[in-house]
């Protein structure tokens, strides 16, 4: 009797990578236990704290943004509700008001909710696209997921009819979720690459040429992902940009998937304003099936933990959307808690109502922080000796290119590493900054890249610190 | 220019069926919006409510079990921690106490956990296992994740190494979710039957005969399903049936999958202990892979809808558990509040804690309810005139078999339905009442059974109504 080995499991699981909790992760956690766990002597670490600049975790122990007071006196009404009778002025009124109508809904939190989320809340989503884009939306066309992750991976599964031959157009570099879900339900990831010299541009025409490529090679294309704003590059495409990216995928009837999730990480957002692919669909009045994400992790929310998010659908036919329900309810009902902070990010406080002061300070200082630290981060990296960095609308994650020496990449390849890898993880040896290596995006053979998060506080000594690797990096295997 | 049609999905999802919220659970639905919406001139309706004996969906509103205070006051501190400076006498010295000691561990519940769960509730976990064994639970082995019915899908998705090759063996009836994954995986379902007449009980014997079968027609089984408490059945399993079922899977190289969500569900637990199939196999000190799930979805703590539950592997290699690890990771991680859930469910409180008076007050009456219900609805439903109820040691499902009349069956095949959902359409019609037709759960193709919740309270009337209707159809039906 043997215990259960890896050669026993589905093959495509072997070929899954996630870069973003992969090697480096992993090792900033062991390092995380030692500092807590070991005197100094004994775990000889030239740092004293783990810099998680890794992933997108606005409320991660040790970063610095914190929750909305709003969000958080709703979360704690509709778990608790006799806190509204036990407690005298801690609650505003609109607060109260707004976890009774959710109580009202659901009667329990803990139950499970409708499998495509709580009729209440996909109104209120519903709303929210509707004020943001000035075209309607129906709630019957939303679906409330856990996290946008949840959806994404619902809707690449129902698009892979034939394993190793339906593709999907990714964006290169792109985040390690398309990849990954691809690789599972053997899907052919379809790339096209961004032009990191012009602000990580998206080329319809590139796209374009992916598309006929992979046909060319037999491969049935369903579905164009495009993730905007960008993760990891922060770009921002452009309307007519958005345009010819329907206009194909109207030509070679495509699933357009728009990866909105990123959406009020903008620290230009006046010059550089956020628009949707379903303003720009129903402007063209385009019949392309459109499905849109969103989640509550990123923005000014960062309730990663919640796992709140959605989905909306546009020019999907009602049979789909029936399939779409019914793989939903398998899973029962994505997490109330998270469908509840759903809620408060598309139906926050306005003018006039009492929380509103509050959440404007808290929204704005993190807009604030965000967009400043972002911009302190480019102007300190970009320009060091072998160092690149795009300025991008995107205020939340940094992509730097490296243009490592060939001893580096020598020394990389001698241990088995690939080269920005080996030098992500001689960053983590060094500072304790945990970042992600460009590998695990997706790049060309001879680039390398790493990505980091603007969430993390002390950004002058921070970012000091991997100026101070790098340089010696550079000098160590200077050429 | 074509919307996205069902031609163009992956066919293995056209194959999903889930009866647990399919057309009953749809019609209900629509009906309980026409209650509620219009005048009775104009739903004419023959009932004022809906009762929703479809799911074990415990705080359902217009159901009975409420939430434990201990649980949600827990919810709300880690939720809104300024709460515990801001209040007084509300939350006991325990719950403060438990609420800092998470928050001290994970910062902020806004905030992704590690993909494993947080390691100081799988710690919690590991030890209400190893307590309720006699034998060690290591945390490593401890996965978090969103109800049980992720943890099964995840693990499903991973042993299915050849689609419509690959089997699993599965009880017969069955909770939907094990043929609705398998069909999504492409895997075989290779069903063993559940013995009606002696309680559900389960046959080794049996289950090596459906496996020899399955061999013989070129299935690669996998793993061995184990509902225990039985859903839809409420069976309980003798310990010498465990240890068959485990010497088979190690005969075979099968993996157990225990699915152990009813453990608490039990209405006579002193008669009839609940034994895990860990402690079974720790017993035999067998090497047979074993995945053992839980939830916080049942039981007395109820909690649906905030996605709590974990799994345990025990006899699973490193390099599994490495690949399981990578693929939770994907899906970032559990949902925090239902993380939360689980501790509350594992680690309640204890004689001499300040919390434990209302926790023991208010689990007795749950038990008790559930107990005194499940009683009341097989004395009343057993022995109706083609009606035969099993009384068994679980205490949420009842699972009524019904011997249809042929007139009865005709008049279904005329509408081109199955006669036990016909049977179950009628009762929803003529009294509001919502089960689970049999057919949702697997049966032989001569038999008919729905599936009833013991959640409704007002049990006397609803039995009543039920009786009524299934009289009256049974003379309409008449041979």
């Amino acid at each position: 009797m043997r215990t259960l080995t890896i050669d026993e499991l589905n093959p495509a699981i072997r070929n899954v990578e996630y870069a973003v909790r992969g090697e480096l992760a992993i090792k900033a956690e062991k390092y995380r236990t030692m500092l807590a766990t070991m005197p100094k002597e004994e775990h000889k670490l030239p740092f004293d704290r783990v810099i998680s600049s890794n992933i997108g975790n606005p409320q991660q122990k040790g970063l610095d943004q914190p929750p909305i007071t709003y969000n958080r006196q709703i979360a704690a009404l509709t778990e608790y509700p006799d806190l509204i009778e036990k407690t005298e002025n801690i609650f505003p009124k609109d607060v109260i008001k707004r976890a009774q109508e959710i109580l009202e809904e659901v009667g329990s939190i803990g139950a499970y909710s409708h499998s495509q989320g709580i009729p209440l809340i996909r109104k209120s989503v519903a709303d929210f696209i509707a004020q943001r884009d000035g075209y309607p939306s129906d709630p019957e066309q939303i679906f409330l997921t856990a996290g946008a992750s949840a959806g994404v991976a619902l809707l690449l599964s129902m698009l892979i009819r034939q394993p190793n031959k339906s593709g999907v157009l990714i964006p290169i570099p792109q985040y390690p979720l398309y990849t990954a879900t691809l690789a599972q339900y053997a899907g052919v990831p379809v790339p096209y690459h961004l032009d990191e010299e012009s602000g990580w541009s998206t080329s319809p025409a590139h796209v374009r040429e992916s598309l006929e490529k992979a046909h060319k090679e037999g491969v049935d294309v369903r579905a164009l992902v495009v993730i905007n704003p960008g993760n990891p590059t922060g770009s921002l495409l452009t309307e007519p940009i958005q345009r010819e990216l329907v206009s194909l995928c109207e030509e070679h009837g495509l699933v357009l998937l728009a990866d909105e999730v990123y959406q009020a990480n903008l620290h230009y957002p006046d010059d550089y304003p956020f628009t949707s692919f379903k303003k720009i669909v129903r402007e063209m009045n385009s019949k392309v099936a459109l499905v849109s994400f969103h989640s509550t992790s990123k923005g000014v929310t960062g309730e990663c933990g919640r796992r709140g998010g959605y989905f909306e659908l546009e020019n999907v036919s009602e049979e789909v959307r029936s399939q779409i329900y019914k793989m939903a309810s398998v899973g029962l009902c994505p997490p109330v808690p998270g469908q509840v902070a759903v809620d408060c990010m598309v139906r926050h406080p306005r003018e006039g109502d009492p929380s509103y002061p509050l959440w404007k300070k808290e929204t704005d200082a993190i807009h604030a922080a965000l967009a400043e630290r972002t911009r302190t981060m480019v102007a300190k990296l970009d320009g060091l000796p072998g160092m690149a960095v795009q300025s991008t609308p995107g205020a939340l994650y940094l992509y730097p290119r490296i243009d490592l020496p060939q001893k580096a990449v020598d020394a990389a390849h001698k241990v088995g590493k690939k080269p920005d890898t080996f030098y992500a993880l001689a960053l983590l040896d060094a500072t304790g900054i945990c970042a992600v290596s460009g590998s695990g995006f997706g790049q060309r053979g001879d680039e390398a890249h790493f990505r980091l998060t603007c969430l993390c506080a002390g950004v002058e000594e921070y970012v000091g610190k991997l100026e101070r690797f790098h340089r010696e990096f550079m000098t160590k295997y200077a050429d």
